[in-house]
């Protein structure tokens, strides 16, 4: 009998630290992605905003793993799944359709979601992948071109708004950053306009710009946000989207509409299409949001060797609250179900033995940065904001970065960033003229 | 009246050099260009082959330009020109459609030339923009990857087949890197397949490679590839592209099919389309490849105040051999265009006066590289070729980067590179699957 065959489906945080801890396992791993790269998407509104280029975020799965003689990466997209038969189907190109596995981990994450309002899609600009990081960022910058070039200043003011529609973290991250292109990276580049003109709106539907924080980090965000230049809209409810901007309901029960050619939406997510297939295969139960219901030790009920982890997962905390859709998660889970197949396949409890330990998340806190030296930290019990937060978010962001080139490039990146303002990253690249889409 | 109004047009080497140098001239410069930024198309085959990022050869026009208090930029699209009136006609992005000017400055240099064979198009990839830089680098990518999952030892062959056509500077330079990518770069990346087993043929017309070289360089130019795995296949002429490969025919008259999936277009460029404007609207005289005819001092015949340079002016040496479409020639003339503005307008002979002296090119060589640590070049009379051109080419092409932050950036790339072998930059990005052009 050959070893353990090991399929784990998508190359996120969860799956990648699912591969990276099974290294040494006397298994067969096979990595199997439609991209071919690791996205460190918490700096993905960096690459939006001309901070940083993709290549900088962003790792070949291959290159990350060629070291590691056990695994191998497949590019390729699971379109089908039999439980029975214990194999994984790719969408055929010809080749190699079949994956069977001993134990699959579905590591598939999120994508987008428009609250039933798919039109939305048309109008505001999403931000999960390389390429819609790139649009946004050819939108934003188109904007301040549109705008040098447009005598009308009612049409002016039009393409120097911008709605950033989610006070998350990306949300608030983002329209930090677009605060500093306004006020200091574009400062001296045009000569029709001003862009500290450009008037940045934040929405969101919590009475507060990053709802899961503590109250007194939202506070100290917003000033910092309100520094930068942008207006917080909390309380406020997205009603319509159309070329012409957003219609929003107060809390009062008033409707505005705000005109803007520029929208970027960072209002929430849903799980990926593939907790679909695992229900429809594998009687999987879909939560809020279309997360799949795992058991406490991540596998799909039913099918022991089936591990769902990262933003696919519907996993909660011991007071039964649901844990976040962050990349900590996702992380924690792979390694957790790394542990659990080493375990299996070491040998010593083979075929069934005690039950596994239920996965616990080790909550290490949260950051978000908002401009220049600011930020705030939530760290075990310890509120932080300001300076010092702002370098624990360096410090960890370039730790967790994947490569050590990466590393050092984008910390050189930083480092002109802090001194000159400059956005080295500023290319509109794509299809030529305003981005439709 | 106001100042002297010079308007360029094109952001490529010629239209920047001549706008930096009217920096302290008594002008009021516009630049104009579809594009927002200045691309450093001597690296873009880097780009295509994964050792750098867009974001690294290409600069902002704005903010290379920020500086300059008496120049403005303008993204937009020239498509027509009044000469009588004096205004160059921009397409309507609702806005500020004509550009009156006093002096206009045409640089808007070359695009792909088909030989009559348009259809060649669809099946192979050129290499003038960042996009198209970025979508071979997909097909390349790809096709390993595709080679990977395939079972057929026929179908795996053709996908790890190569082909570039042209084997001048770009593509003797980008056949080195493919050559380098297969042998070191992706050594232990897969499982199924050995890259180096990909076969890449460097097909060009002429009996050599580099025919514009020195015999002796393209000797040892020839001597390099086949080093890194090329194959050269000097005077043979292509005469079918579809997508099962190429079609050739030798110079004996016998023809033969080369089976590939790849094939990568860098054979030859004819003039942008501008030039049909200027013959249209002031009567141009169009060259071989429609190059524009100039006078000796590089202004159209009959218009003193336009002046056209760079890849789209039909220029000679004193021998009447036609000057090469590379940077140097249009920097050299954008500085010898910007120079002749300064004294029209500076005063002291305005209106008529002395007929200017014509432009000369001042030839500083030809450079090229193959690989790692290996390149040749002419300098004035010397040959030089291995580690020595290799360093000369580092050093002119970091000095000639335009940002300071991309020369500090390309520097490390290159730097991991050598040390490593590893090309940082290896995503597949834009659509999902083989790459259909």
């Amino acid at each position: 009998m050959g070893r353990h065959r090991v399929v784990i489906l998508g190359g996120g945080f969860g799956g990648l630290y699912t591969a990276k801890a099974l290294r040494r396992a006397a298994v067969e791993v096979t990595l199997v992605d439609k991209r071919n790269f690791h996205l460190f998407q918490p700096l993905l509104y960096q690459v939006a905003t001309g901070s940083l280029s993709p290549g900088e975020i962003a790792s070949p799965l291959r290159s990350v793993l060629s070291g590691q003689r056990n695994t191998r990466v497949l590019l390729g997209e699971a379109v089908d799944l039999d439980p029975r038969r214990k194999v994984l189907i790719l969408a055929d190109h010809g080749a190699d359709g079949e994956i069977p596995y001993d134990t699959l981990v579905v590591a598939t994450g999120a994508r987008d979601a428009w609250f039933g309002h798919d039109e939305w899609a048309q109008h505001a600009a999403p931000l999960k992948t390389i390429e819609e990081a790139v649009r946004i960022r050819h939108r934003i910058l188109y904007a301040f071109e549109a705008a040098e070039r447009e005598q009308d200043p009612e049409k002016r003011r039009q393409w120097l708004t911008f709605i950033v529609v989610g006070a998350g973290a990306t949300g608030v991250e983002l329209a930090g950053a677009l605060g500093e292109i306004a006020n200091d990276t574009l400062k001296h580049d045009f000569r029709s306009i001003d862009p500290k003109q450009a008037r940045i709106l934040l929405l969101d539907g919590a009475s507060r710009v990053l709802p899961p924080y503590p109250e007194d980090l939202s506070r100290k965000a917003e000033a910092s946000l309100i520094r930068v230049g942008v207006r917080p809209y909390a309380g406020v409810r997205v009603v319509g989207i159309d070329e012409s901007g957003v219609n929003v309901e107060h809390g009062d029960g008033r409707t505005e509409h705000l005109a803007a050619r520029t929208v970027i939406w960072a209002a929430g997510v849903r799980a990926s299409a593939f907790g679909e297939i695992l229900a429809r295969r594998a009687g999987a139960a879909l939560e809020r949001g279309g997360r799949v219901v795992v058991g406490p030790d991540l596998s799909l009920p039913g099918y022991p060797e089936i591990f769902v982890i990262g933003d696919l997962a519907h996993t909660t905390d011991r007071q039964g609250r649901p844990l976040p859709g962050v990349a900590q998660v996702a992380m924690q889970q792979g390694s957790y179900v790394a542990r659990l197949i080493r375990r299996k396949t070491g040998g010593r409890r083979t075929g069934g033995g005690a039950p596994n330990k239920p996965f616990r998340y080790r909550d290490r806190g949260d950051l978000a940065v908002i401009g220049r030296a600011a930020a705030v930290a939530r760290i075990g019990g310890f509120h932080l904001s300001g300076f010092l937060a702002w370098l624990i978010w360096l410090f960890v962001h370039l730790m967790y970065l994947v490569e050590f080139s990466n590393r050092l490039l984008v910390f050189i990146h930083w480092g002109f960033l802090y001194l000159t303002f400059n956005r080295g990253a500023r290319l509109i690249t794509g299809a030529e003229g305003p981005e439709e889409l």
